[in-house]
């Protein structure tokens, strides 16, 4: 394979050659077919994600005591929905009708909502900061094994997260004032991130294109011994942030 | 009063003189207290009512049948979101606190939410598309009357609103589907216009320096027979729109 532009559709070429994915572009990496169903996966939970990200977070500044924390949420939930539509308007561009790539991670956002719908202001705050910074840590875990067009677009999204901060020293306030409030709330961040790995594993489990490329059939260097480790990667940087937010995780 | 620069707090210059205040800049304008505090209570209840429509618009989107439809109302609370943040950031601009600007018309807009809940997707639209519809007639009725800098954000505003029209071809569809369904939402379009115009009178006799603007006291040309005339335009321009929508208003 070349490095040349190709038509997105060439079938012609040879896969599973060494070179890196993320040598590519999108023309040249996407005329692998199984390469090109694992992105469209990908965009499309991203897509979804960030789309029920801005409608829980718009429900949940409603919890908001006051005027300017209900601007807050609502700024990171006008946010979540800018992303939505950078990753929906790249599955057009490339193609594909956004609605169809989406479906599939519906029940499974949608469960995870279901089932951690938070209960007061402070639970809404930790979840904001809990999700807002695991999608950080997942898009940029990510974005490495991508060609560079969908690398690119996958970093652009990511460079305008991080609007969780807000959170922190609310959250660190309310427990110094109540020290009980840190072990409801530890708990609470535990049942996000269980929920959270429970129904990834979900996701997982049902898309074999998705999984494939996260296995390394398909993508740069991700084996299954690799998804662990991405895994606990992850689950480290959210101990460490419960631990600076003053919860034990 | 000359035309030059003043400091914004400077309350030796004549309120009344016969100088259009439209000709004049922020700066100059403001010097008037009574006008100072009319467009500050005109920025609160602008913004705010952008903060409730996006949180209002955010909630009604879980109504959408459709992944597309839930983008597009999405789309509308986000655009309304960045409203609400130009008019925050003007109140902090010029020196005030945008919570307790907002604070005195939080009753008047919830209150006009609680009691125009949509009870499903086709209502949500409708009022969606209202409220956008007039919004706009009102934003540009009142930006005829203020300063030259207070009048530009309005028309800046102003100029990001239209995102109703998607509700259109929609609504219309549904009644041509089924006429019934256009009995319906004319009653509800009436329900939505008469709450609208209830709550607009309690705002208007609970807030002097607004009102006092609004019926000629400061601003140009208001006087009580021309609010009169504006709540006549902006209704026959809502009936226009209603009968365009296959409905009668």
């Amino acid at each position: 394979m070349t490095s040349s532009d190709k038509p997105e559709n060439a079938s012609d070429t040879a896969a599973a050659e060494p070179t890196s994915v993320a040598a590519r572009d999108w023309a040249t990496a996407s005329a692998d077919p199984q390469y090109r169903a694992a992105v469209v996966d990908l965009l499309g939970a991203l897509a979804y994600g960030e789309l029920a990200a801005f409608e829980r977070l718009a429900e949940d500044a409603k919890l908001a005591p006051t005027l300017e924390d209900k601007a807050e949420l609502a700024k990171m939930a006008s946010a979540e929905f800018h992303h939505f539509e950078r990753l929906r308007d790249r599955l057009a561009e490339i193609g594909e009708e956004p609605t169809r790539a989406m479906e599939p991670f519906v029940a499974a956002y949608d469960g995870f909502h279901k089932q951690t719908a938070p209960s007061d202001w402070l639970e809404g705050l930790v979840k904001a900061y809990v999700g807002d910074s695991i999608a950080s840590d997942f898009y940029r875990e990510v974005a490495a094994r991508l060609d560079s067009d969908s690398r690119n677009l996958v970093l652009a999204v990511l460079d305008d997260t991080g609007h969780g901060g807000f959170a922190v020293e609310k959250v660190r306030a309310a427990i110094e004032a109540d020290p009980r409030v840190g072990g409801r709330l530890a708990l609470w961040a535990r049942r996000l991130m269980g929920e959270a790995l429970s129904q990834s594993q979900r996701v997982v489990a049902d898309r074999d294109a998705l999984s494939t490329m996260l296995v390394g059939g398909v993508a740069d260097g991700f084996d299954l011994a690799e998804v662990g480790k991405m895994f606990s990667r992850i689950t480290e940087a959210h101990t460490k942030r419960m631990a600076a937010l003053g919860l034990a995780a």
